[in-house]
């Protein structure tokens, strides 16, 4: 199996290196075997091609089975004049591969709970998973700035609509049965058309699966409040990337989430839905699970190895148990680095 | 004084009748003088008129001193394919009265900590205030819809950016100094506009206040893991509709919390967090506080009654003190209802 490696700004390199690390400790004890290249892509690709996507870096992971991605961005690309920016890398990357559908799982740890805001009682038992739109929205957009206004358009098409809606109401199937859809129907047109199109999709071929909408608003207290109660969300890409960094709080941090992003094709990209925080940057102490929690989901979903991948969760699931715990999770005084976060789960 | 109260739906027609009982006892012990008339708006006007917003509750607002808003919408009218929408009535009103700017204070109660999701210990000392842009981006820009397509467009101008920036600036200089101003820079063209905009007219116009960026994202996690950290936060319409709505669940309930509408005139809308919550409506059981504490704002900002509008803050804070807690912030079997509320303020 080929995997493209991308790792990206900040911490990006640290916790690629560390998923990489378990993949092949896995490799070894399972017997499948992988082949791993590296390349540029956001304010390191910038650096060294002037551009955060270079041509190279798509066909490679065009050609690749999967693609593991750290994370890009930083204060050194920010300038909001710049012409480019490492965001782009990204979004070109998803874009570039049909990635549409981004699911962003969320089951808090145990050993986490200590670290979340929300109140321990109401975090036993959550167990859900986002499905966020990846393509499409005011993400990609026409855009227009003259010297006194700036404008972005959201557009969804009927297709777009579907075609997330299907994954998510597959996903659900599997699951418990239930699917929200969030939208702003009561003010956005295009969240009309997502309504719409949502309660179509779901009664014509998911009639066994209960849909039930939530304006985003209201799901953004929900989310919080009652978070047992949801098992699929669904939704459009701009809330996706709010809720899903809100939900991730529900797990104490932002370091245990992993992503995946699939299109139709088999190669997919697995990221934290962690950024590059550059703040820690280089010093040896980013949390890799949500990195190596990202490769579990590669391994079961662009190379099918479900048992391989269930082994990888179980591993981090008792490194945490056993008090495993970076600094985003540990009290003060007893984080370990993230090298000895990735001996814990190998 | 004259107060144009608008009852809309749901529970709107319940707490808006509460909070003018409270005003009228203010009245009676501060000696000022209120008259209050009663207007259409939302799902009730389009039942009566086939219309949101008529013209007749437009001109007696804009003939007002101050407008006291309940709530609107409610499943009876949310038909996507509907011609009139509630919503749209509420959507005219903040326009047709040019209210750009939206507050949206948050000061967690201690009688409604065990309400709140999130951890107590994180909630000692929150006193944030949202400042919302009302007017103006993806809510008010072109809509399309075609049998495959629909889109909404999302703009601003640097004139409507400077202007809510300014009156967060004024308010964070009155407070602790310090203003985060959100947007998603890192992906739309608007939120560049926004950055660059805020910090200039920051740097000109209030050297002394402190200002910083946040990404949405990553506003939607500091929320409610630091919200002590936040004093004024300043950012467009729609990320201020979802963040305002996940900042009331650190007050325990959206029940608790009430919102000024101001503009450059005189008249401003004052109306709770809340919606019409069609589920308790007619039962006189809704929690009246968040449409009290507007009618406190009213007094406040749209009449200059100041120890008049403390008094009545003081006066709910107190009967909550005292344990007079409607369903929402109640135990089971303890809760009291929208009038022994009102009665416990008054
Ligand atoms: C880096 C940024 C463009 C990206 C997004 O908004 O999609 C990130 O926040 C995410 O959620 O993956
Ligand atoms: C009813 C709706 C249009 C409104 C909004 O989105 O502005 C409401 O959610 C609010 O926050 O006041």
């Amino acid at each position: 199996h080929h995997i493209a490696v991308l790792p990206g700004d900040g911490i990006g390199p640290e916790v690629t290196a560390a998923a990489v690390a378990v993949l092949r400790a896995g490799a070894e004890r399972h017997g499948y075997r992988i082949e791993v290249s590296e390349h540029l892509v956001g304010g390191a690709a910038i650096d060294a091609t002037g551009e955060p996507l270079p041509a190279e870096t798509l066909a490679a992971c065009r050609a690749a089975d999967a693609v593991l991605l750290g994370a890009v961005g930083g204060p050194k690309w920010s300038d909001p004049g710049a012409r480019a920016r490492p965001e782009q890398g990204l979004l070109a990357l998803r874009q570039g591969l049909g990635l549409y559908a981004n699911l962003r799982p969320v089951r808090p740890h145990p050993a986490a709970l200590g670290a979340s805001p929300i109140k321990p009682h109401l975090l036993a038992g959550v167990d859900l998973l986002v499905v966020r739109e990846l393509t499409g929205g005011i993400y990609f957009g026409a855009r227009e700035r003259s010297a006194t206004h700036a404008s972005d358009l959201c557009t969804y098409s009927v297709e777009e609509i579907e075609r997330i809606v299907r994954r998510a109401g597959a996903l659900a199937r599997e699951r418990r049965g239930y699917l929200v859809s969030v939208d702003k129907a009561n003010v956005l047109e295009t969240s009309r058309l997502w309504r719409e199109t949502a309660t179509r999709v779901m009664r014509e071929e998911f009639p066994d699966v209960r849909l039930e909408h939530q304006l985003v608003d209201a799901m953004a207290m929900h989310l919080i409040a009652r978070p047992r109660e949801y098992d699929v969300i669904v939704t459009e890409n701009m809330f996706g990337d709010i809720l899903t960094d809100e939900a991730s709080m529900l797990a104490g941090s932002l370091g245990l989430l992993p992503s995946a992003s699939l299109g139709d094709g088999r190669v997919g990209l697995y990221e934290p839905i962690h950024g590059s925080a550059p703040d820690i940057a280089g010093r040896g102490v980013a949390n890799p699970f949500a990195a190596i929690a990202s490769a579990a989901l590669l391994l079961r979903h662009s190379l099918g190895l479900e048992d391989e991948a269930a082994c990888i969760e179980q591993a981090m699931a008792r490194a945490l148990d056993a008090g495993a715990l970076t600094a985003d999770l540990a009290g003060p005084g007893t984080a370990i680095d993230t090298a000895a976060a990735t001996r814990a789960v190998i």
